[in-house]
């Protein structure tokens, strides 16, 4: 190891995505956990939650570490999203983020607790981030949207099983816009990616609707040779 | 800084792929530069190629720079795979490994040269490396295959324009199977990834094909944000 190598420190970060109701609109949209930062460089600025590496922790437990840390959340997926290591991204010293990325449901976001140095922000309005943070957001946004495309991703947002309409909202949350029902269920089904249940939902307003789930047998590009079990995502705390 | 964080090194490496015929059958496949290691650990086996960042290089530089050294490679698209770390993955130490990939095209591929300690390998023989590499490899194999199915990803191989026997070849080559010429035609065209160029490819054996080139208004999953030139691939070297 030569002195050079030790001047590049390892950080873990997460970004944590939750669709809340929009605070103006009332409309579904993505929402994120920042933490403020309480020293320099950087200090008083919001951030992503995270830290520095521990040389005996994997970086997917790092990651859900911090996460537990500082909002609580215990995702039940964590995955990787990309590593930032440009020279001037943190001023002073060489820092590499390997930076996780997390989709909560709605009733795992809700135990999250909001403190002074704590918050959620809406995604499309989050001020200016420490360090690289900002693009980091943006990467993981673009990656969401462009993965709902090919990917059972938007699962991820929902239980077991939904209907179509929840399936929908989940799509127009995330992409930001208004999806013709009849188009989407037409899309949906014609792309094979969900089967239905045989059940129904029922006791809401409307009259019953179908269940659906995803087709396990369907090829998704999120897992591979890397997927659980064989690089655990989850944490130890 | 802690004493911990400086614990941890980190080390770029990549996965070059290229398409050869196959030693034995004779038909395209993939192939892969390997370096032989020079020193412990693992000291006499087979590694992809790679080194420790230094300080003042971001990852693609870092990237660039180690494989120009080994292979004399100069890959026009670099992209990040992912950050291997496991606390077990080289004994006595913690490195955490950002692992970039490539595909080059095989006039690129044509420079590198093989020394006693340089050599390619077809992908899907290669021995036992060092550090995980073996799973590096067959991650990187994966999303090559996963990734031909949604992305242009095949481009790589090709020039700018190309014949849809072309495109067919290096479909084939990457999935290992044979695919047939009519289906896959069907299925290209329907996709709309490719527009022909108007253009025809003569002076072959075969009568004059028709030349296509990707449709760059097609929706693709291999950039954003991070694409050139907000995160230049391209080293100094």
């Amino acid at each position: 190891m030569t002195a050079h190598a030790a001047a590049v420190q390892v950080a873990v970060s997460t970004v944590i995505f939750a669709l809340r109701p929009h605070e103006d609109t009332g409309r579904m949209t993505v929402w994120l956990p920042l933490v403020r930062r309480i020293r320099d460089p950087f200090g008083g600025r919001w951030a992503l939650p995270g830290g520095p590496l521990e040389p005996d922790e994997d970086l997917a437990e790092s990651a859900a570490r911090t996460l537990a840390e500082t909002t609580l959340l215990a995702p039940q997926y964590l995955e990787q999203l990309y590593a930032f290591g440009n020279t001037d991204r943190s001023p002073g010293e060489r820092v590499v983020s390997i930076v996780y990325w997390a989709l909560v449901r709605s009733d795992e976001a809700a135990v999250a607790v909001e403190t002074e140095n704590v918050r959620w922000f809406e995604a499309d309005s989050i001020p200016g981030l420490a360090f690289d943070h900002n693009l980091i957001v943006d990467y993981a946004l673009w990656r969401l949207r462009n993965k709902l495309e090919y990917s059972h991703i938007a699962h991820a947002f929902l239980g077991e099983t939904f209907t179509l309409s929840e399936l929908r909202e989940v799509h127009e949350a995330v992409l930001q816009k208004s999806l013709d029902p009849a188009n989407f269920r037409r899309q949906i089904e014609g792309s094979g990616q969900v089967v239905p249940t045989g059940d129904v939902q029922t006791g809401g307003r409307h009259r019953p609707a179908r269940l659906y789930r995803y087709n396990r047998d369907a090829a998704d590009g999120t897992s591979g040779p890397l997927a659980w079990p064989a690089a655990p995502a989850q944490g130890t705390t």
